[in-house]
């Protein structure tokens, strides 16, 4: 039903308008998108948690971070110098003559982006791969998910407000639904689009990612799929809090029915009393977790499947389930453990199971827990609990962990994903298709342009942020100096 | 004959050495690297003629060029604000308490690099990939260029003695030789290789690159491949300087016998009689250019073949060629035209002809020149030759150059690539396959390095780049603001 070849004219037609709107124009259009998208509260947040099963009190908190993360954009425009801009001057005395030469990043074309089931705001419709390639100046088609689609319709309208407010091309941002396989694919091989955002499954981003590379131009997936989080316990810190880190796992690896892609999956940690101790605890705690509805029958049946696979796995044992069986599409928490030699030797056990689950490894020392993390395929996170005696004598092992992922987090839970201009969610593969870069913070924009060199062009023929006044005040390099200034004054 | 596995090992051993060493060490190695080279010189460069046929001037030029990329990416790592450190502090009374979290670009692992044959020093073994990824903190593997096998390993002897020099770890550069689809290949897959540096043909550069993404954990490949680099000449421009500018486009179409990426290889503009002159002028330049023997027989022959191709198609017309017939393995120079409406029907004529050939786009107006322009593929460079007038008047134009290449020049020729802060040699595929970076210029160091995030870290552990006293002095941004201050003074 969707007419993807008019759709994506149009994205064309509105990337031509809106990429030569000034940063000013966009972050305007952007404050406009969060404030109709607040106006919309009252709405939006029923029927996401009626389409999603999430609690009101998570979409409510899930909206405003999407809200926020819209305005750091336009915040990012105001400030300008995420442009990337460089130049030197020009040397008529030099042999040969040096020319002048100005580099700065611009917008690649027409984006798409795929809603994610696990946030129906915050990395959906108006999420965070919307909001910044929408501030990198790229019109963005969006593939709404079918988990949440009028929620993503009713978003979409919100967003339509904000175009007309802000008087921008109409089809600076579009809305359309379907299947994957059918409108996705459909909307990821045509010539106009630019660039792919997608958070979700291993199996749907590499589908997304093949797509693009089969293009007779191969475009950039920027495609966020599976991750289980590593989490190293060491002894010392083991010896001293094993009650309260049980508590503060139990609640992570439960946040949300497991529904984050950075869950702590995995648990690993040498063999010790404490240990013991630590995983006893954690077991009551999961004990005391209450099953919930998930965010669809898909992701329940997914979750039941292969928890039922890797608990059939050879070694497993149960540490701890919830006290009270699961109802309809609900999730069952749960925690294993096994030792790491037979962890070692099946790969069922390093595959993510998308839920309220965690797998505990137990080593029999310091060089089994090292084979183990060279054995882990690329991740979003990975965590260290550790006093500060256990950091100074396993460098190695923090080495091997910051070289898996990337963030690296010590003594603290990997959920929760801070949204700023240092946060980097993004990992090796298969974390995403791209560990460059990240989906998250202020540099996410940086998915969407390429940079572009000017060279030999009068001061007025240049874009703003490249002229010799300066007059976006932003930070530039300038003949290999950072500085704000104008240039010759 | 190499032991490709044993390679590979030896790489990985040097990175984890290397990537520890601080930012300093790295520069005193890349200075030793260029000092030796210097220093080998007079060995060099004669060798580097006997296998290239290139000219003992050029070659002298190209050493001196390649020294300088080196040094310059010592000066930047002295320098130091490349690694993007970004800082965000905690803030413990927020709800939920904000964590602190750091951000900086990291070496991802061992680099590939692929000799270039029409750059024997500049483009290969001791190059700017090289360069550039020996900066980021990566050990490097080369695969020498067949061509010139003699040079590549004489200037890997010079790298050899910086290593001892500088006393880094032995493997920190390693050299291997043989064919590109066997060692190539195999260096390519190995999983301990993290990303890959080529300049060359289209075919190798695409081959490299679908090697890299069959293997289970895909690899960036920078290839940098095919580009014709489109010229506009307006017509203002046209009438005041035809003889001048015909001479000017002799010169680069015939620099270096046509062997640059940047050579210009399509000159569109509308009919008119100031073209005609400008094409009457550029014929007889032509005439006067003797043919030269090319790198090698096998690119010889490849010119050959292509320029054969293209004169066979219909509606070609010659524009002038050398006077003077070519020699054994000579470049026959060669400039042809063709009306837009038969080049538009005709895609051999929007292929690279590697070497001193060029061909005139003749269009009946505007409109007709703006379809020449969407038909073109991905593009290094674009040129615009024009008067203020024309810039005035043809502002849709440049704008479908700049979607088009990395680098668009107003009023000068695209050979000659400035190495600096603000050049982007790069473009969209299948100008190279990653159009958000370039291989030439200081960030050419981005290609070899990946954002990670530390959360939670005390101040000790962190690496210098992100201390709260900032001992490297770098620029970084600090809680959104630009500063090149320690934090809490």
């Amino acid at each position: 039903m969707n007419d993807i070849e008019q759709v994506m004219q149009n994205a064309l037609d509105a990337f031509n308008s809106y990429k030569t709107l000034s940063p000013a124009k966009r972050a305007q259009f952007l404050y406009e998108t969060a404030k109709a998208i607040e106006e919309a509260r009252e709405t939006l947040v029923p029927i996401a948690h009626e389409e999603s099963n999430l609690p009101l009190a998570r979409l409510n908190g899930e909206l405003t971070r999407t809200t926020n993360q819209i305005k750091m954009f336009a915040r990012l425009l105001e400030e300008g110098s995420w442009v990337e801009a460089a130049i030197d001057t020009a040397d008529k005395d030099r042999t040969p003559p040096k020319p002048d030469t100005r580099k700065m990043l611009l917008p690649v074309g027409p984006v798409v982006v795929f809603g994610a089931s696990n946030f129906p705001f915050a990395f959906s419709t108006a999420g965070g791969d919307t909001a910044s390639a929408l501030a990198s100046g790229s019109s963005v088609v969006i593939k709404g998910h079918s988990a949440h689609a009028k929620t993503s319709e009713k978003v979409f309208e919100a967003m339509q407000k904000a175009v007309q407010r802000a008087g921008v091309h109409p089809f600076t941002v579009q809305h359309v639904l379907g299947s994957g396989s059918t409108v996705g694919k459909a909307l990821v091989l045509h010539p106009f689009t630019s660039g792919v955002g997608f958070t979700g499954s291993f199996n749907g981003g590499r589908a997304l990612w093949e797509y693009a590379n089969q293009r007779e131009q191969p475009i950039p997936v920027f495609a966020e799929m599976s991750s289980i989080n590593p989490v190293i316990f060491f002894d010392g810190t083991l010896q001293q809090n094993a009650p309260s880190l049980a508590k503060t796992y139990a609640a992570s690896i439960t946040l949300g029915m497991g529904q984050f892609c950075t869950n702590p999956g995995l648990l690993i940690a040498v063999q010790s009393e404490a240990l013991d101790k630590f995983l006893t605890h954690l077991g009551k705690e999961i004990e005391q977790v209450l099953p919930q509805k998930m965010l669809h029958s898909g992701i329940h049946s997914s979750y039941n499947k292969g928890l039922n696979q890797v608990l059939a796995q050879k070694g497993i044992e149960k540490v701890g389930e919830s006290a009270q069986q699961p109802g309809e599409d609900e999730a069952f928490p749960t925690v294993a453990k096994v030792k790491a030699g037979i962890f070692l030797e099946n790969p069922h056990f390093h595959e993510e199971v998308f839920g309220p689950y965690s797998l505990a490894v137990c080593c029999t020392g310091k060089e089994e827990l090292k084979k183990v993390l060279k054995q882990l395929k690329g991740q979003l996170t990975t965590t260290v609990m550790a006093t500060d005696e256990d950091i100074a004598a396993n460098g190695d092992i923090i080495d091997l962990q910051t070289n898996m992922a990337g963030r690296i987090i010590l003594n603290d839970v990997p959920t929760g994903v801070e949204v700023c201009a240092s946060m980097v969610h993004g990992g090796p593969y298969p974390a995403t298709t791209d560990a460059r870069f990240t989906s998250v913070g202020t540099t996410a924009i940086k998915r969407w342009v390429r940079p572009v060199c000017f060279q030999g062009f009068k001061d007025g023929m240049l874009p703003e942020a490249l002229k010799n006044g300066n007059p976006l005040k932003i930070w530039r390099i300038v003949n290999n100096e950072w500085t704000n200034s104008a240039i010759g004054q």
